[in-house]
């Protein structure tokens, strides 16, 4: 993959993350795929610290993945590692792949004294080429040489594929007077979809909790965050969420409602990122739907708005046209009544009652499509089912991506 | 629209059709939206006629789409009209759209002395802007006047929106010694899945058959073409398949194999048309899914495969990238497993056993991704189901229809 210029949706800069008590990060050149640049890194969490997950439910689902299911609901003091590759996803690579997966984690385990059990990997890049992990552990030394509690955005660069800006959330909240830290990195650009977990992401915390709450906090989140982006409407074979909470800070969070709305503040923080990093994206676009019959209609409402090439051409050419909205809500298969429907671009009431508005100027809603960032809303009339969900435009710049380079 | 090139894919020319006994034909310029060119036909059958239908599943379905579907099934034996414009698809016009039908129907059902009961419509253009219905029916006596039974040619080309060319096929087959003819056209280029109808489609025949029957043909055939082709994923509101039958040669088609036969063929022909027409496409791609658990996950894994815009991005940039086909199977929720699973690019086997395959030179691929026309066959290896789906590529040029105009 060629250099590709940083996406006109990114942040101004990687944020000041908080230093999480309880965990470092180092990264390194391994040379898994690309040259002249960091592909690697390793994460280590202190002993008494909980891990959650969560992975893509794709059936041809990596290697990595599967391993890291296996061990992800298992309780241990021990401490964890997890250690991430980029350049080759060492997906669909039969028994090699498991010996991969079998190679890595022995030698991370030997190398920091952890039990097998205790190493979490993830590879991301092209898929059904062997991954040649012997240049990875040749680092090992060096990473596990080089830990630092404040090298999170070293990790966050050594993930990146097509990203073209590394991700980065946090946040540092007051919980009884005491301090409760949270610091996140995600990549993700293409073959973004929802309902799985999502890309690679990584988010570590000084709170005090049990892993079932955890992971059933996060769980929760996901839905709402990683679960309501979509890029492209591909569903990776190698997405990972893992969060991990050292216990660091002595604060309690197990039904702290300032705990859970900060943890999912970073984490749609994060998601968003992966949006505005969406394979040549140009506009970034919010759809709120409202009045279905259920959330669950209300979502699948939005996300065949959000992965419709007509509606995602559309807004690259700056054209509200809307009809591609009510084509969109017809074939999503939940409920839908033409004659109830309304749509909006930002504030301009374009259709209700099936038909278009009758105040509705054209000129209103091609000044608000010239904008970067860009809200639908869309009110079904049935019910009171809500849901938003959140992605790009598709562009030339996707199709150069994706058809003149091999990620 | 501006005039686009003729797709790279289109067939040498429009074939000559069999003139069906008892269907006549004229076109019109109307100028419902397009200048310069035919943008309305009308088709008559003869009395004795009867006519099975499927129509778009969409619940923003237009309102000549709810007039048909209200109408087909009645038994009749008073003949019946087809009008049909393009330019403007009536879809989303509230009770306006409900009134134009009306207005339509009655006009025709008067110029032809016709029961409305017998009069079917549709409209295909932008959705959402109010059907100048007037200005068809301004040409009303101008398309009754001018009736042909070899005028389906005009009538090809006046249902084209951004069809780059005229699409038709047809079939002279003889049962028991005595010739039995179909022709059929259709026109459909973005806008385009399956899992509905399909764009709008006519098709006629000179064949005896009871209505029932016919319908019950029909709606099987369409499974295995009109509903197996993908250019988008995006359901038209408009979707529309009208199958006439005269009687007039009379010759009883029930139970016909042969008949069968040659109606799917010729459905199968106009399908595959839709497709070489699909926006902005340079490569014809036809999924051959077996191994499948059932036909209904066959065809669930062949069109995720079709509708991937990674797998789609990859044939226009004639990269032989399996891993997205991998990709595309796992997140297609039917059921696959890794280490099962065959792909071949042509005759080339690429992956086999959940990994590529020892043989696989990449450069045996690479040069067939160069073809036009290209096979992707997947074996599950789970059963005995099967499916075979077509689609075509992702381009710049479909950007470029759909982000600069407004068809």
């Amino acid at each position: 993959m060629a250099d590709l210029p940083v996406s006109p949706l990114a942040p101004a800069g990687f944020p000041d993350l908080p230093v999480i008590d309880g965990v470092t990060f180092a990264s390194a050149e391994a040379g898994v795929k690309y040259s002249g640049r960091k592909d690697v890194m390793l994460t280590l969490l202190a002993p008494g610290s909980v891990l959650a997950g969560v992975f893509t439910r794709s059936a041809t689902r990596s290697a990595n993945v599967l391993d890291c299911q296996a061990k992800i609901a298992a309780d241990s003091d021990a401490g964890a590692a997890i250690m991430v590759n980029s350049g080759n996803s060492n997906a669909f690579t039969g028994r090699a792949g498991d010996e991969s997966v079998a190679a890595l984690c022995d030698a991370v385990a030997t190398a920091t004294d952890l039990p097998v059990s205790r190493v979490f990997t993830a590879s991301t890049g092209v898929i059904g080429e062997r991954l040649p992990h012997d240049r990875i552990i040749a680092k090992i030394a060096e990473l596990t040489g080089s830990q630092d509690a404040g090298g999170i955005r070293g990790a966050a660069d050594a993930i990146k594929t097509t990203d073209t800006f590394a991700k980065g959330a946090g946040a540092e909240i007051a919980i009884n007077g005491k301090p409760v830290k949270i610091a996140g990195i995600a990549k993700g650009s293409g073959m973004i979809a929802p309902d799985m977990a999502t890309m690679l992401v990584y988010i570590f915390t000084d709170a005090k909790i049990e892993r079932a709450a955890l992971q059933s906090m996060l769980s929760t989140l996901t839905d709402r965050t990683f679960n309501a982006i979509t890029v492209d409407s591909d569903t990776s074979t190698s997405d990972t969420l893992l969060l991990g909470a050292t216990g660091a800070s002595g604060v309690d969070v197990i039904g702290s409602d300032s705990f859970k709305t900060a943890l999912h503040d970073v984490m749609l923080d994060l998601a968003q990122q992966v949006v505005r990093d969406g394979e040549g994206a140009t506009k970034f676009i919010e759809i709120r739907v409202t009045g279905a019959a259920s959330d669950t209609d209300a979502k699948t409402h939005g996300l065949a708005i959000a992965n419709s090439p007509l509606v995602k051409t559309a807004i690259a050419g700056e054209d509200p046209n809307w009809g591609r909205i009510v084509m969109a809500i017809g074939k999503s298969g939940a409920a839908a009544d033409r004659d109830l429907l309304s749509i909006r671009f930002g504030d301009v009431l374009v259709a209700e009652k099936g038909w278009v508005s009758p105040d509705y100027r054209e000129e209103d809603a091609a000044a608000l499509m010239k904008e970067q960032e860009i809200t639908i809303s869309v009110d079904l009339g049935l019910g009171q089912g809500t849901a938003t969900v959140w992605t790009c435009d598709l562009t030339h710049g996707y199709i150069r991506i994706n058809a003149d380079y091999r990620s």
